[in-house]
């Protein structure tokens, strides 16, 4: 069912996070404590801001746990932003392209998740993307074509609102197909500068997401852990799960809730999708013949 | 631009026709020669009736000249129909879900060719599949929409039908988008029972597309060939590119026609695709909702 | 760590055995119960006697759970006897030329387990390899190394006292580098007539084996379960771990024990590694510089 | 047979050598013109210099035309020295342990070119490698221990005169199995401060091989192109094939030379294998077993 991660703060080699800690992303991969499945073998993703213009991708197929090329970027990459993904497929093919984290320019994506009834649903909700943004899914996720409704509804905009607005409309088609429990939902968003991370379930009781306690906290408990102590004030961590050896100094974010990593004090608000019948509920007549449009 | 062929005939080890032939498929595979491309070193693909129910499919990403596997198979899976392709991509990622022959049922399709301008119709051309058959598209190819293009218009009560319908929606499409030269193809459709091998393109200059003559008059041509001496009555292979080694046994496809290699005598006949505004032109509204329907 | 199972008998759909079952061995490669790791997800072999010269063989690295081409392999192969792998690294790469099973002409060989110190050996090992036979070792693994050795030990003529020779030269070999507990292993070898399963470690703790009762006391145990009921009386199943839904079924092959599963009344006998200076010890002295011999 | 390119210079994004050039590395995967393969497409491989602790390596078994990782390494990876590789197997497995660049601690080595008759000598040569390096071969190319043969030589303290013993050995060796030509090569090896290119066949006729021109020549040459007139004084780029676009700027690299890419000028020296018994012949009993000595 997958778990991500993701770091924002001062240039930092990938591996530090993704390999060094104990039960980082890489053993939650193999051996996950609090995900629905413990094993998240079926492809890896590492989207980063660093070198070269915009966020690179590497998607992986094999499990991160044995994939050398992962192991290799991740000691040779610096970053001050990235997102991690290990995927446990709900029963998509295991692809490049059904990897996370989803690019849109600047933006990545990542979700821990699952839509219920995606299957019955795709059609209407691709349906739903923006004709102009159709071409850009590759792959057959249920993460992808809710990245594009995000998308749609203005995610560069104000990704807050434009994932309010796509799962409201996720929402009404599954209520429309009889589906209950349309969406769980752990995800994170980031345009580089910005990262927002997303804990929201239909039916209330979401995946865990948890973010590091401010910096100067964390010394505090951990005199004696060198890796802590290296820790800035903005320096973050956002994880599906603790990792092991930062013991006490992690916060939960609370249900239906976003928190927002950025220069200056984070903000965390409420989170409340809804649909917005006015701005396309996913049935075809809603949107024009993109030839005729 | 791919490459495939197909066989029809008494039971025959795959390799014999994949491998041992000089200038077989997966030596095109390499050095094609008649292609728009000489490598199609983009994935591979076999879909063979033998042991087992319905058709079995083996999909390849590496290059068919490398892959271990498909020598394995090739050399220890005997069928008496089977369609094989090697896959240069248009664009679209090489992975699984892309790579032909596609599977629904008893049915198989291989395509060799393109549509233009697939990125710009792609939405139109998906709305215009059948919803229940939406779920059926797993990759991102313009093949696997033809194919369930042509599942929504009758393909398996009458596959040559259903593709002069599904080609005819593709080339109104495009005049709707002012694309030229849209549907270039040529293609293999099989049941188990039958063989439909088609060549056309909307500009009337198609790849070319083999059938081997009778076999009578090939055991005639080369008394001393034991592989071919063995051939049947009924046999027959049907090839984008001739085999080297079969030299003056082969009969061009016409333009515009289909062959139906099947029991008793085979059957050429012209191949006109035209378009049915009544049976849906590709635009939303021609289509009900899923949920109401 | 790995796990593994054998077939002999009547002519089977693979997937009756690899999917179907509760807890299978694709099961097993997500949920080992019994194994040192419950993932086996670092590719997975099968070898199987059927259409086609010798055995055939299926390599994959992706994790079996996952790999759709396994799939449709398993369900359009039949066979009389197969060997099927799943593989948990010890270390070394993933990669197809380290699945298991490995092949020399008709014969076949899986490996669960470990040679202890096995990198510090690895050359003393290799040079106690027919030199005729070193250029077959295509991969890196331990487990090819000990098959080649038993090859050269003549497995071909005698399987249990090659291995015998084999095991006893890594164990001396081990001795002289201060290695204990040299060998861990249950193993499986066919000539597609008869199928010998080892149960063998150094310290006399063996990785678990199991071998299927006779087929009319399965039969009357389940009188519900129609596939049991089709077992015939020449039937066997070897695994690493009893399928769950064969409760009752199953009976552990003891300790430092070879079970012979053949034409006629299946032999068991007992199984006592030993070093034979006179035919080599692993070191390089010991064999002539193959351009002089 | 493979084709590879080197950068030593100015930090720059590596897409800008592999893949923006006309004909640059990634074309040549595909259309190879000087190369003995028109197709170079079992596997590329990436080593660099840059973030992170000594280099990085990339490996991959897809084509590199179609590698989707590849492209965003290559557009978000920047480097002062790299070598790239594109693979055209000469009959070992497609496995990433068996890409190029082979790693040593900080050093990287790529080889374009074959030992003759290697499969023959492969035992002989492997013994002839130091016991406490033979654990680092991981693959079974001639290329790998080629390189270990080098690194036995002494290669991290005297690349040329290593080199030198190392192919005068395979040479002997040849000689001893009466095979012809034996070695064929052109290599890049580089410590990330200086680049050794070396060019040299047995039979005097070796692949390839060329250098930039001094980069204020290249400025004058091009005075229009932007990228030529970015070049410093001390960039160089050793390629096996010109770059199309840098037309009039290559300088062939003799028959039996190696050229050092260094600060200050470059040097450029006969390269002249030669056997000396004294340092071993790579026949067995001139090694002492590992476990004694």
């Amino acid at each position: 069912m997958c778990r991500w991660m993701g770091w924002s703060g001062q240039p930092l080699i990938v591996e530090e996070l993704l390999f060094k800690p104990k039960h980082g992303l890489v053993d939650q991969s193999l051996h996950s404590r609090m995900g629905v499945e413990t094993t998240n073998g079926d492809g890896f993703g590492l989207g980063w801001y660093g070198q070269g213009d915009g966020p690179g991708v590497y998607h992986g197929v094999a499990p991160a746990w044995g994939d050398e090329n992962l192991r290799e970027l991740a000691s040779h990459i610096e970053s001050t932003m990235f997102l991690a993904h290990v995927r446990a497929t709900t029963g998509t093919a295991i692809q490049q392209t059904n990897c996370h984290p989803f690019r849109h320019g600047r933006w990545l994506f990542v979700h821990n998740g699952v839509i219920a009834g995606f299957e019955a649903m795709r059609r209407d909700l691709m349906l739903a993307v923006a004709p102009e943004l159709f071409a850009g899914i590759k792959g057959s996720t249920d993460s992808e074509v809710l990245f594009h409704l995000a998308l749609t509804f203005g995610l560069e905009q104000d990704p807050i609102a434009a994932l309010e607005l796509a799962i409201g409309l996720v929402e009404a088609t599954a209520a429309r197909y009889g589906i209950e429990h349309a969406v769980q939902a752990s995800m994170g968003v980031t345009d580089g500068e910005r990262l927002w991370a997303f804990r929201y379930s239909t039916e209330g009781r979401s995946r865990t997401l948890f973010v590091s306690a401010d910096a100067s906290a964390v010394r505090r408990l951990h005199p004696e852990n060198e890796r802590l102590q290296a820790l800035r004030d903005e320096d973050r961590v956002v994880v599906s799960e603790p990792l092991a050896d930062l013991e006490g100094v992690w916060k939960e974010i609370p249900e239906s809730t976003v928190l927002v990593v950025q220069p200056g004090p984070d903000v965390q608000r409420p989170f409340h999708p809804h649909h917005d019948p006015a701005r396309g509920n996913g049935a075809p007549e809603h949107r024009a013949a993109p030839a005729t449009s």
